[in-house]
């Protein structure tokens, strides 16, 4: 394996949140220009998503001539339990960096392009982009990336419901379930919540809220419901525990749309 | 003209905000099953963006075989002055309403499929939907629609800008200028600003955020900036204003990160 300080580069691909449709023309040509995609094995209740990532490439790559490298990611908590972000958040990040430093150096030659397919857009809760950034950091491999950006499961969400992510000139919040958990965020009535594992829109049932939610968006188990949050908080409940159950695993997203006082 | 109660079907099609490989492979389904395109033309100063959605359709519907209705947008002071949202914005959307109705009515067959293509991510600051609705409550012509996501231009700054809309765990907010001039968002460090048009980010530039600004996002006139706001600030003022001067319009977006204080 040479080391010289060659200009390997990588792509960042954005394959949007579930449906292999929602590839841009821009994501499909640059897979065909990857000579080596990484893929992260997350365990066995991610598989699904695996998979999706070969179909993708098994569909726009001409002849399947492609190489693929799978890696054991080490986030394995969070796979299990639900848990994100952890005060270990940094810790895993590290790990992750060494893992991917490890693929860029040994599996790709100098003047090879390699690719990491990421999950709806880069930009929204991934740690892909900062684990290149810690990378190039430490110094000890030399490559350039772009990014492809991708329909995130935020813009699936809405686009299913049909409605947008902001009313008339207001402003719009894109948060976490332990965000939501510490309080309605100030100044918005518009608030999006991913990565929640604990159903938090639960908390605020009492109030004039309506809520947009979808799980599995743009696959073929997509399970959405919307309406106004007091009544429809049980019946979320009951899709997900029923769907959590039948597939092992879930990932929901929402829109909370709170109301006017008046 | 029948006007029988049919199944008349509109496609809300996100276009991606520049660039037209960021169609995704969804879009182009859709741009090839539709039958009749409605284009608005916001005025001359905006001709650049009605052409791109032309070449949109030349490049992905095989012979030209399309037919493409232009009609005149009311919405003039806006492309004019850039005072978006004014107190007449109710007035402004009942009456792009009632052109979109008689569109609708008069230009598609009851069987055929028309389709509106929508800059960026529809969900984004968009009236497209609103007024489909508003269309729909007021009964006189019956149709179906659906709505493809697309990548907005706020996934594309950060995208090219090779940095995430969030941090760790963090949330991000989407805002107008209008906003951001009243005070910056409590409880957010991100935050992303649309619909500028007096630059609000100088307002801030005694603070220690970061920015990354982007014009023309994803076309051949691309100019991107970031850096430290105190620093990049006069840079910006500098570039958008020599780009508006060369082009006569502009449209840009900016993502603010505001540090820690310690
Ligand atoms: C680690 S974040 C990654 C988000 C991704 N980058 C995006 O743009 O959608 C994972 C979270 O995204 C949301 N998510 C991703 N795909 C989804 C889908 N198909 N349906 C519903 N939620 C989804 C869930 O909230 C999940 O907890
Ligand atoms: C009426 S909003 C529509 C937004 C659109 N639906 C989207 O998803 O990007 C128009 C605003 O979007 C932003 N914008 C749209 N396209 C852009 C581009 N190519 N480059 C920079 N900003 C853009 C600007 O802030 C502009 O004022």
């Amino acid at each position: 394996m040479r080391q010289t300080l060659g200009v390997r580069k990588i792509h960042v691909i954005g394959i949007g949140a579930g449906d292999p449709d929602q590839l841009t023309l821009q994501a499909v040509k640059s897979l065909r220009s990857t000579d080596v995609f990484f893929i992260l094995d997350k365990g066995e209740v991610k598989s699904d998503l695996v998979r999706l990532r070969r179909d993708i490439l098994d569909t726009h790559i001409p002849d399947r001539a492609y190489r693929l490298v799978e890696a054991r990611d080490p986030d394995r908590d969070r796979s299990a339990g639900g848990t994100a972000y952890s005060p270990a958040v940094g810790d895993w990040r590290s790990a992750r960096a060494a893992i991917y430093e490890r693929l860029i150096a040994e599996e790709l030659g100098e003047d090879e392009s390699g690719a990491f397919l990421v999950w709806g857009d880069p930009a929204l809760y991934d740690s892909t982009i900062g684990i290149l950034e810690e990378i190039l950091e430490r110094g000890s491999v030399a490559f350039t990336y772009d990014v492809v950006p991708g329909v995130s499961s935020v813009s699936a969400l809405v686009a299913r419901h049909r409605t947008g992510l902001n009313r008339v000139a207001r402003p719009v919040q894109i948060t976490t379930g332990r965000r939501l958990a510490e309080g309605f965020p100030d100044g918005v009535d518009d608030v999006v919540v991913m990565l929640d594992a604990h159903q938090t829109f639960r908390q605020y049932a009492d109030q004039d809220i309506d809520i947009y939610w979808g799980a599995y968006i743009g696959t073929p188990d997509e399970i959405l419901a919307s309406g106004p949050l007091a009544e429809t908080a049980p019946r979320i409940e009951r899709l997900r525990a029923e769907a959590r159950e039948r597939k092992g695993w879930i990932m929901d997203t929402y829109l909370l749309r709170r109301n006017p006082r008046d």
